[in-house]
């Protein structure tokens, strides 16, 4: 029997309760699972930072930390967490981001907009797309979602070059690493899309001097971290034309204040952090097969690494 | 050497010209090449409908007629035509309907519209969507344009539906046939893109009863040919929430009158035949290769039935 504590929102436990138990059960593990256990019996925590835990110090027999969050900046810094913390890697919330991704993409190649705001009876002859393939994507992060979502575009033919701070190779897309690499990565781009997590080193990374590397007139989909945007910055490029339009999904501040120019700015679509989602059923046999591997003694899946912070 | 009149527009003669030389060169062949040929000298017509010529009956020794249109509709029933009719099938043409598809659909599957057109400073957490393993979406027509659209919807992971007149398999596509299959090709069907050829027998082939097979709230995109709809039904679905938006980019009357219906219509997006365009550079290599073919005595490629009607 493992006791296995879930602490994250309320609303959350009315939805992981019975998918979870489901994925306990195909694993054949016995547990105790709930959101009220008494902290030293503890086993497991399925762990969200919006939920009641924040000081892990009482759960003195706890195992591992295993979170239902992809992101897990919150989490990695808490000096009170001393045993493995896993991210949650699932299969829903890697497709959902795809499919975000590849549909702004495609809004932007496309000129989408214009001609859902602007039914005025002209017929614009003329105003067809380039080829994908005559368009550069770059997309900064590649990691489980950046990846996916490199590959997805490179599958519509999009010349997509990705970047990631330590050498990566991903299969049709062109890639740079470390800081050297990121001018070639945004040289010329057309669009960007940021997938990378979000740690003292990549604050920022889309700032004055980086925009000012891809194609005037370019596009920004964000649906990584808010704090990979130095929001002025984009602001400002929105406003001088060097870049067209950004999407944005994430923000420093969640949800986005009212006040905030994102909102009525022309040149941004805000959307609230809709991109990905974690999906209880398939998140749910991700927790049971971390469990399932903890209690035979066998290495955890995205397991994080405290110090690069994912 | 062979003689070759281009007959279509003039502005298509500009854009043309230069690409044609260039196959031609490649494929070796020695073309006379121009606008205004004695018509009993001619080989071959690289042809679209819109250019001078509909009387062949002068052009004695003409051994095909290229067209430079995907779309033969109004070419397969010329009376004067007696030699073997070929369809255009342009891989940049592939791309760009592909391209075109793959975005609308994810625009539908993601609800962007709401997005775009609506930035009020509301937070709608939980508005995320499906995910598209459980969107069916049903393509008609499974030619190399449907059969791309589809597998490229397949690899996004949408379930996907074809049909077609005549049995056909395409990877990962669950193809339907024949009157008997229509039903269940579109039964359910969250949205439905619409890729056959204009023929007698698949006029307004999207009508009140095909409409009525889809779920309710369902989504239309034409980028096929107008008359492959029945306007009346479709603007009836609209308004009965039947259908909940359609985006056409093909009309039975082009361009789309100023004060057709579809315009003011608030759940349709007009697109002025922007799809899919045929590309002077891949295409003229598709007519030098035919040329070859014809003059080695080979089987042209994307030959007509004219029977068929495509």
């Amino acid at each position: 029997m493992v006791n296995v504590l879930f602490s994250a929102k309320p609303a959350s436990w009315d939805e992981y309760e019975a998918p979870l138990h489901a994925a306990f059960e195909k694993a054949c593990i016995d547990a105790q699972l709930g959101t009220d256990l008494p902290p030293e019996d503890v086993d497991y925590i399925v762990y969200a930072p919006s939920g009641p835990v924040s000081d892990f110090t009482p759960f003195t027999k706890l195992k591992a930390v295993l979170s239902l969050w992809a992101g897990v900046e919150t989490m990695v810094d808490n000096p009170t967490l001393h045993v493995p913390l896993c991210r949650m890697v699932d299969h829903g919330l890697t497709e959902s981001m795809v499919e975000w991704v590849t549909g702004h993409v495609l809004r932007y190649h496309l000129g989408m907009d214009r001609f859902i705001t602007a039914q005025d009876g002209v017929w614009r002859a003329g105003s067809a797309a380039p080829l994908a393939r005559d368009r550069k994507v770059c997309v900064l992060g590649l990691g489980a979602l950046g990846s996916a979502c490199a590959q997805s575009l490179v599958h519509l033919k999009f010349d997509v070059h990705g970047w990631s701070r330590s050498p990566k190779a991903v299969e049709g897309v062109t890639c740079h690493h470390g800081d050297a690499g990121l001018r070639d990565a945004l040289a010329d781009a057309d669009m960007v899309a940021l997938l990378l997590p979000d740690t003292p080193a990549t604050e920022s990374v889309l700032n004055a001097e980086s925009i000012s590397f891809m194609r005037r007139g370019g596009f920004v989909v964000n649906p990584g971290r808010g704090p990979l945007i130095d929001d002025d910055a984009l602001l400002a490029a929105l406003d001088s034309g060097q870049l067209a339009h950004a999407t944005l999904d994430v923000f420093r501040v969640e949800p986005l204040p009212k006040d905030h120019p994102f909102w009525a700015h022309p040149k941004v679509t805000v959307t609230p952090h809709i991109a990905a989602e974690t999906k209880a059923g398939t998140a749910s046999e991700v927790i049971a097969e971390n469990i399932r591997r903890g209690e035979a003694g066998k290495p955890f899946l995205h397991l994080v690494d405290r110090q690069a912070g994912y």
